[in-house]
């Protein structure tokens, strides 16, 4: 774990005047510690960092700060319990805590056991740090960007008339374990024909037929980094309007990741893909953002979107899917997805380029 | 959606002198609704429910409450602009809030555009509902049950020496879907050897070997509901010291089984367990609680521990795991788990009886 991540966590408690920074967010408490556990906390001074985890990962979390100067405290009863212990030999006066994820029942009973200690509902300190990928991460990205993308070239394979949604789902995810991917990081899509036409589709029992599109989006979990991508495969010939709204779509996605690049607003990302739609009559049939980004999980910092202030743009070691869409009820739907880094002048594509037909 | 949960919540409300509640865990709000959505709330009254959704889930939300007599609310922004839109209309002087599910951030947005109505932190109200499972849930509970037991009885085809763990992993899940789950409810463990002494061990690339136990623990969501299920299989001939720790698991697990009745203290149902380990030197080995509640989440109410006060009693309609274990270092551990109804006079197996030899 690079030792600067809790040197960049001390400095944003300074900023804040915070004396101590209780991290309760899984993702959050890997990142500063490199423990992936699902029950934890993680007590962070300007000088120092103890892991709070009960016996059962009290053996990982050893193995996890080895070396690192991370404390580890071992909870007797709950991690709160163990969070009050550390507290109360720290004794700090203002203690940030993470208000999108501490729930009221346990900032209340943290609260009532640590008076005269302040408590403070702190938005995204840990996540700002984490929206800008460092060597390692970027490595374990490019890595799981390859494998995600040769499960995509498998999917040819099953995708044929006569199979159904769910059998093609089976099918990607066990080539994504069969990949080295932990877990499908999040639940596979498989949307076939008019099933396409609904961006969260889950899989039925319909079969595929010949002259439609599926929509495949389905995304792996690697050395507990995520990846994310979305092919739309035609079986046989397509009807004329669906095959205009596919090279519509290429033509959108294209535009987007060539507007990648340090300094360029998240809106105008994302206006790129949509202008492109529009060009094609098809600007009603795109809700959706453009893109979200990647890392310790699936959905995180940066949003790609026209709802994102126009001051918000990107910046070098950025990791982001470009994902626009078009759904038409009836006709199906088309979405292609690919994950880029930004790097100086551009973007580094992690996943393959969008499929040719 | 059997309309009498509604009816139900209503009462509960009604006893803690609430106007409304305010439901925000996903699993309380499918279990009141039907919406399986991972954004959404529900706003209680004694008289009435509303579902707020975003745009994502109008359809899904639609179909879900068709003819239940549920209101729709769609949120323009996010669901807790919605939720703040309900909540004026309806004008409550008193509202609970799920406090072990909502976080501070979204509590104090919530407090802030809603003075002077009184937001009152709640504790398991809808969860408590939950553990007494209706007819519906409980044939939804039989089939999965049923089917994740032929899983199972796969296992004997990918538990052979040179397979990996994580290969043994990929055929369990694999076959999870074929059998119609929906995902695996949690990471399917495949613990080889010495690996099997951690209670949560994830694969690994380590290939299983002829004279050793391989503990395979693993889940699946169907329509909605969880089931989860340990086998330990033998490889050939075991050391006599694991097949001894084997059979007094099978015998803990009988015995604790054979405790399962309306009426009987979920400590004394652990205490069976237990005591049978103890008998065969196995005290120290058994870390873990005996069991847990299925139902919507795949670790919910009733908890079969020897931490839970004594007076807390199983009841017909509950459904949990029993699942005791033994681990030694070194020698590796060994783990059996089905999972049970309570029904009049005892209980009824949901999986299949423990894996003969």
């Amino acid at each position: 774990m690079p030792g600067n991540r809790l040197a960049r966590a001390g400095a944003g408690l300074h900023r804040r005047r915070l004396d101590a920074l209780l991290v309760s967010h899984p993702a959050n408490i890997r990142y500063l510690t490199g423990l992936n556990a699902s029950a934890g906390a993680c007590v962070v001074t300007p000088s120092a960092c103890t892991l709070v985890v009960d016996f059962r990962y009290a053996t990982a979390a050893s193995e996890a700060v080895a070396g690192s100067g991370i404390q580890i405290e071992i909870a007797d009863a709950s991690i709160d319990d163990g969070t009050i212990a550390v507290m109360r030999r720290l004794r700090p006066a203002r203690v940030g805590v993470e208000g999108a994820h501490l729930t009221i029942a346990r900032f209340n009973k943290l609260r009532d056991a640590l008076t005269p200690i302040e408590l403070i509902s702190t938005d995204r300190v840990i996540e700002q740090l984490r929206v800008i990928k460092d060597a390692e991460e970027i490595e374990r990205l490019r890595q799981a960007g390859r494998l995600i993308s040769a499960v995509a070239r498998q999917a040819r394979m099953w995708v044929v008339a006569g199979a159904a949604e769910v059998e093609v789902a089976a099918s990607v995810d066990a080539a994504m374990r069969q990949a080295g991917f932990e877990r499908p990081a999040f639940d596979t899509i498989v949307a076939s024909g008019p099933n396409g036409s609904l961006p969260h589709a889950r899989p039925t029992r319909r079969r595929l037929a010949e002259g439609e599109g599926v929509v495949l989006d389905f995304g792996g979990v690697y050395d507990g980094y995520c990846v994310d991508l979305t092919r739309t495969l035609l079986i046989g010939e397509v009807p004329a309007p669906f095959r205009r709204m596919f090279e519509a779509v290429r033509e959108a996605q294209a535009a987007a990741i060539a507007a990648v690049a340090p300094g360029a607003a998240a809106a105008d990302i994302d206006g790129a893909a949509r202008r492109v739609l529009a060009a094609h009559g098809l600007a009603s049939a795109f809700g959706h953002g453009t893109g979200h980004g990647l890392g310790l999980e699936v959905h995180e910092e940066p949003r790609i979107s026209r709802t994102v202030p126009a001051d918000e743009r990107v910046q070098a070691g950025m990791v982001f899917t470009i994902e626009p869409g078009a759904y038409i009820p009836g006709l199906g739907g088309v979405r292609i997805e690919d994950d880029v880094l930004v790097v100086t002048g551009g973007c580094e594509l992690l996943t393959d380029a969008p499929i040719e037909l």
